[in-house]
């Protein structure tokens, strides 16, 4: 070992899903939104003046936090904005999980969290879910650091009712608690409306799914204004200019066009109620996911197998090779189109022989 | 206190300089580039696919990094990139300076160094500049958790001479030592050379400066496939996608147009000498910049009032209160005209009551 390697920070680090390229494959295995921005967001990004570029953006991204506010009626004060919703998690780690107690969050969920908590020196304890995935919310009455979790819950797409979120909000003043909602656009009820009410309760949110801008890196938290600057000077402490001008600029644009924001998200609500019924038919099984994704699993079907026989079909999913997850797919929402060619494969190979081997000796 | 707030990170933030906003303002506080991006930057601009940002960008900026590594003549497994050098810088001592002996810089430097420390509760020690500003390698070697300076430094434009430099890094193998040029295509000599012998030796660069792009925010990293490696790991445990894809795009542009990069650099270290003789004639005194700002000072002008006047005229430009720097002000270099009206107005205020009180009595 070289001699500056003993002070380089130990890590694990979070491997993101593939990004793929080429026109024809069908890309489900991220979460993003098949249809594109708002057609504003374009506009803005085609009359941007190059000159502009030379200047530091504003650091407090002022009109970002001020059209989020407006949409979501909060105070700029009560706004955080971000590099995705990753830099403002990672960034709520670092801020508020600084106990020695272990701060929880589910066994089964978005597997960033781990990844944080390693990188940051931080202690955890994760409560399992159920045999269903369920989340109990007593597992959250005990001491801790802090608690964070999704909702509706990732990679399962489980919303929870949002009075379990307010009793183990209301149980744990003392520490703050992450209500991580990446894809609440596409249902579930947002916590946000309890925000307001307690202090210690961070909403965080993003742009990369519901507003089909994950190319963008936009994320955000709300939450009392008391939270929000202390994530604000920790900002201050690390990177003072974080929002680049055309995050700024387009992302004002789409929060703006709150009609085709309405419209895209339906089209996705309508087209994963319908995936649901045919895969049910396939007779796979999933949870009830409220997100832009089904986390299914098929027992006559050996999700690696399928996982592999996808991506030769430039169909690509995905799979997560862990405890309890290992015979599931995460299937994203694409377009009705690309739902077809997944439905059109999944018929032809739930009924082959790679499914249904003949009995020996036939 | 609530408490939660007993478990918040204390920090003491960065301040970054002001942002005024208006047209006939002269902005030369935050040594921003007074001539816009590239034409090429402009085109790429006016041609990015909406549809495009819907999905997440490369998590490895792998085009940037390859235009980058071309550039330079380096592999890409020896480029990191981040948004804006601030962020490659704060991801860099996360990284490397985890030891218990304190990191070694200048008392007088960026002052982002003991922010980052703080933060990261890092423990630092700052061996003093002499009284001309000037940085002694000598105290660089004692033992440590790991050096980091820009050359040339800020807010002084002094740049150290590469054999210098060489020395530091050759007497601490044991630690990482980072070279922060910010400023270094307005003058001085690289220390990227020594990168392809000291493993331990990491160069930081920006687009901020002498690429004309502070508002998109990119900044790189170059060294051995082993230091850039430990950044990467690091990265990939706090945000997997924190380039968004127009930072990547534009950033690929810029450093490809070479010829509009030298041609605007050559511009600006052109005005920079003019601007030293006219400043000198003045009676103005400062060290011999080699970056795109001069740090003066005037016996007979004290340089709060002074910086207040220049912003009565809305001509910005940086004080510093701090020990050792409260009477210099940072002035960034402009445009000609630019610098013609800072000079009008220097002329005036120079020979004016303010600065030669008539003797009491008269």
């Amino acid at each position: 070992m070289r001699g500056w390697e003993k002070y380089v920070r130990k890590v694990e680090p979070y491997v993101p899903g593939e990004q793929p390229k080429g026109n024809r494959l069908i890309k489900l295995n991220t979460n993003e939104n098949p249809y594109p921005p708002s057609p504003k967001v374009m506009a803005a990004l085609q009359t941007m003046e190059a000159d502009a570029l030379r200047k530091y953006p504003d650091p407090a991204s002022g009109g970002l936090k001020e059209a989020l506010a407006r949409y979501y009626g909060l105070e700029t004060n009560q706004v955080f904005v971000g590099v995705g919703s990753d830099d403002v998690l990672g960034m709520a780690f670092l801020t508020f999980f600084n106990a020695d107690k272990p701060i929880l969050f589910p066994d089964v969920t978005y597997s960033f969290y781990p990844v944080w908590a390693g990188l940051f020196r931080i202690p955890y304890v994760c409560p399992p879910l159920d045999a269903g995935f369920g989340l109990h919310k007593e597992d959250y009455f005990r001491e801790n650091g802090g608690i964070i979790f999704p909702n509706p819950n990732a990679p399962t797409g489980i919303a929870l009712a949002l009075e379990e979120i307010e009793e183990i909000v209301r149980r744990n003043k003392d520490v703050v608690v992450i209500v991580d909602e990446a894809y609440i656009d596409f249902g579930g009820q947002s916590a946000l409306a309890l925000a307001k009410r307690y202090e210690n309760l961070l909403v965080v949110q993003t742009f990369s799914k519901s507003r089909s801008m994950a190319g963008v890196r936009i994320g955000y938290a709300m939450g009392s204004p008391a939270l929000i600057e202390a994530l604000e000077n920790v900002r201050y402490s690390y990177n003072s200019y974080t929002m680049n001008l055309p995050s700024q600029i387009l992302g004002v644009e789409a929060v703006r066009d709150q009609a085709y924001f309405a419209e895209s998200v339906g089209k996705i609500v309508t087209t994963r109620e319908e995936t649901k019924g045919w895969l049910r038919e396939m007779g796979f099984s999933f949870p009830d996911s409220q997100a832009n994704f089904i986390f299914a699993s098929h027992e006559k079907v050996d999700a690696a197998k399928l996982f592999n026989a996808l991506k030769q079909e430039e169909i690509y999913v995905r799979y997560f090779k862990q405890p309890r997850l290992e015979n599931f797919l995460r299937i994203t929402i694409g377009t009705d189109e690309e739902m077809n060619q997944l439905r059109e494969f999944l018929e032809r190979y739930t009924l082959s022989d790679a499914v249904r081997p003949r009995p020996a000796g036939t």
